[in-house]
């Protein structure tokens, strides 16, 4: 557990191939510019807001892969819609709700819309007009970074949340009324949560701790997700008289695996853009640090999750292992910023033993969650949330007031989301859909029109 | 529609976790340096280059979900074999056409190769000894950017334009023929239209706009095959008599459904690093609003296509859904630096809507694209270069004039080409190999030799 | 072959579009800051890391599409299984072997654990005490990159090497004893003989020149796929009487084509970022070199591949043309500074003729490889490394010593390590389990359920 400082590197001899440029050619110690800081800022947020992105594909590929052939392509559909969604609820309204305004405390603005700076559009109108610039240049760069490219980033976490809801009450709920509640939930209840901690609200204030969201993302997804799969009920067959559950196995592994693995790369996104600056050293290496809990929390929930399987029913369950990596994810996202990777490799352990844990309890529940979605995210947020209050500097009651004042807003305004669509639109389709599955009952389509039993449809 | 500057982010937070540093503790306002400049321009070509490289795998899977499962591993086999392809002749010859010369009006130079400036070979060779670098460092700072990552970015924009005619014209184009095609729009074609405007010709003169290729890149893939598939004609079966248009569903709607995000997710790299530098605030303020606007665009795609299917068919068409993201984005590429986001999601929107309405318009035409490629490429990319006209600072008569020249141009060679083919080596393969499918025909294998209906053909 | 140092670019367009800011309104030739280099490079290692780790996507793709359907989920298990044993194991122990100590030649430290340095951790806890941080930052800076940065992009690395081996002995090798031994090969073999090159050790000493791994990440890779392969033994079926070869088809063309595309768009992180610096022109100079020659390799290996298995079989072989690309990646690897790009499209095309000829012939050897990785990576890596010797600066000699010396190491104590478990946990499953398949066998699930032959099994 020592640290070392100096390691030896490729660096020397690299040097000597490509010709003798390296760290060591460079002038002696000077600051990073303002203005460089910016831009380091700035195309922080822009390339790890294209890692979250991808996790659209992830969890659109993981889902696909989890569910029967019957309801694929509405799984496809139904990723690719949320997105589009949150992204624009988030523009129209949400952003400004969780992060615009004076004094923030318990909700931000209310206005519509989100757009560039005054001063941003001041600057770009000025060209190569120096005079003209140099006003609005230094007012754009005292805001630290561009106000396009954080929207960016935090639209991204928006729509996570939104695709885990997707994955648990996949194969029955009806595809409006779900697009419904997405709107609802990127567009209002995620950002009023969500400016609580990251707006600077009463949360924050109190020293509630969640660096990249373990609660404010993923535990609101995970508890929306639990809201809907209660109001919308379990699968046709799924739980038989007498405590019986039949198993209804994903029609597609290896792209539930590509998912995982898409996630698990997003997720260096997810966590090390939330460091939020890049312009100094001490966020170069904050970051790293951040990249190297990531990946090792998430090494550690698929070990822990193989051997626990393995152990207890002989054979390794493959898509316990997935929502393993997952559940190591989810649980150092709250506070990757762990200076020792052991506690990580430890605190991801724990979320991939809870995620074995979990998806049968939940089972017995007889609550039907077809991805696991709800023990990786809500089970895991949780439990990541706390290891900051245990192994990070936060204070645990804190944690806890936090962990328990979003879950019982998310469940309050979830649950008269749901029901209120439950008795209008409706939240399910008809038995009879549900048998056909809801790629011909919704789309009119097959996704794999032409493989053994789908062809036989 | 107010823009906020000094938005409230999680940074607060972030660096009270972290140890208390970001940007507040950076230095009083100062430059980029020039060299700083010099390597944040080249590390944006590096980093938006490996974007949309990776939409080359976009379209190998869009395309491998949209085509029967007989011919799935050709059109992979294309896929890859085009890129390969298109990388080999901008290095021989088209880069040179496209960029290079003293004053480019109709085309650039004749050359062949494209290596490392001098300047840049001086510096590598120069090492550690400061004095033998200082002309070469200050020649090649002098460039803005290392030569070699702007021949990367261009690059892949090349390969996008041949991905776009694969998809249209799969099923049934022989694979030789389209190696031929492929090398002479990329090598040629392409480079000479491109010269242009990018390499500041006679377009570029006129003023014509098209920040990162609707029409420079997308409609004249979507030209290129349009007269593929003129030339080439429709599958087998696919029109009958009397207008009865009969669909050839595609074999792996998932696979599509990854594609499309691919490219969504490679479109941040076409658009945002099309910006061309990231050396000032400006420019990284610049990209962020190109980002953000790419993301709306393609997300107002989907919402208009998702509403505009389910009103008009009652059902969700998922790959008109797919091809509806891939039209937003393909509607603001042409001017993705519009200030107001709300406009750029009209723009997408109505990119989604032109392509539900000429998928089938085109089908009924006659005309057999089995991905909906020019729909999505040529239509999209038509009206996203008219709409710089409409809320961009273009000037409307001038993108006709660009629409209009481009596009005759490349009818015009493609053409050329196409018939050279099609009375040579001929362009399409046997009825036999037709029906028998690509992938026995022309490669021996199967694609999904285990799964239903393609293991007993 | 001229070098064009000043192209014309799309730049003036997008200056002129986006306000006229760029390089051209930069200041006079300034130095990059010691601090500012220090973000940049600690960013490289970031995003080059990012993109090798999701080789690991790549790798469990290109598997999962060439093992046969049985087998499938059993491959991703073991792909994400070994991705993560890589990264506890070389955090454990792996990488203080191969980095760390003060003076390394045949071993580096055997000290436990690799964390954060005390500078590091210093400048952390200072904040925003600037007199507290002057110490510390100065010392961390003066480091050139974040240590967590480089342990990232070193791990990925391993990884790599780890995921070669599951590939060659898929469908028959046991689970959990491959997992002992991806645990030896990530914490000690690799790297050990990492040491002496990387590591600053005996082989670099003497001039042994390896700038991202042909030898050292891939030929030991490969070499221990061999030693694997021939004493787990072949596929029952595989070799039939007579030297008849048995074909086992892939079940999935289009995931390995996905999959190659991902090794490929991961391969700029590999050798791009193996450039190990980003602070100067020079080094963004160099790094820019490094994508276009791996670009083109690849492009190299992939027409090649296409044009030899065409005349060779007048079909094309999808999957040989997918191990071309890999194969051109793989010997550009050991060299992809070249300043001439000509000569990198020489040395992937021979790569990718290497694969067409090596994979029949190792066949014919009664060696099962079940994806081609030995030919792939192990025959390129040797000519990668020996490429280098007659196009590059390195010495032929001492390039023969340093893949004689690793080859002989990687084939001791590879064989070591599997003779021992093929004596205690045995290495294969039971004939009965091959097959059933094992992913029923030690799974007890199926990749496809709803497929096919897959769903009847």
């Amino acid at each position: 557990m020592t640290a070392k400082p100096m390691s030896i590197t490729r660096k020397v001899l690299a040097m000597g191939l490509a010709g003798g440029m390296g760290v060591a050619a460079t002038p002696a110690l000077a600051e990073v510019s303002t203005e460089t800081a910016f831009v380091l800022n700035t195309f922080s947020f822009l390339v790890h807001g294209f890692l979250v992105m991808f996790m659209a594909a992830g969890f659109a590929m993981l889902e696909s892969g989890l569910v029967r052939s019957k309801n694929t392509a509405a799984i496809c559909l139904k990723n690719i819609a949320l997105y589009s969604i949150a992204g624009i609820m988030y523009y129209l309204i949400g952003y400004n709700l969780m992060y615009v305004g004076d004094s923030i405390s318990w909700i931000g603005s209310v206005t519509l819309l989100y757009n560039p700076g005054d001063s941003e559009i001041a600057l770009l109108a000025a060209g190569d007009d120096a005079a003209a610039a140099a006003a609005p240049l230094a007012a754009a760069v005292d805001n630290g970074y561009s106000v396009a490219s954080d929207w960016f980033f935090q639209m991204v976490f928006v729509a996570t949340a939104a695709s885990i809801v997707s994955g648990t009450i996949a194969e029955r709920a009806k595809f409006w009324p779900f697009m419904i509640f997405v709107a609802v939930l990127t567009g209002i209840i995620y950002p009023i949560q969500g400016s609580w901690t990251w707006g600077q609200g009463w949360l924050a204030q109190m020293g509630f701790s969640d660096f990249a969201g373990s609660t404010i993302v993923h535990s609101v997804g995970g508890w929306a997700a639990l809201v809907g799969a209660l109001i919308i009920g379990a699968r046709k067959g799924k739980f038989g008289p007498g405590g019986t559950i039949h198993p209804m196995p994903g029609a597609n592994l290896p792209l539930a695996t590509l998912g995982t693995f898409i996630l698990w790369f997003g997720w260096f996104g997810f966590n090390g853009g939330s460091q939020l600056a890049l312009g100094s050293a001490a966020d170069a290496i904050a970051m790293s640090i951040v990249y190297v809990n990531t990946n090792l929390a998430a090494a550690g929930g698929v070990v822990a999750a193989m051997v626990l399987t393995g152990a207890i029913y002989r054979k390794i369950d493959l898509t316990m292992v997935l929502n393993g990596a997952i559940g190591g994810l989810v649980s150092i996202t709250a506070g990757p910023d762990l200076q020792n990777h052991l506690v990580a490799i430890i605190v991801g352990a724990i979320g991939g033993i809870l995620v074995v844990v979990a998806v049968p309890l939940i089972d017995r529940l007889k609550i039907d969650d077809v991805v696991g979605a709800i023990s990786a995210h809500l089970v895991c947020g949780i439990w990541g949330t706390l290891a900051v209050g245990i192994f990070g500097s936060a204070n645990f009651g804190v944690q806890i007031v936090g962990i328990l004042a979003i879950g019982a807003f998310v469940v309050i305004t979830s649950g008269i989301v749901w029901g209120i669509l439950r008795f209008t639109t409706g939240v399910r389709v008809t038995d009879e859909e549900e048998n056909e599955g809801l790629d011909k009952a919704e789309l009119g389509m097959e996704a794999y029109p032409e493989f053994g039993a789908g062809s036989q449809r």
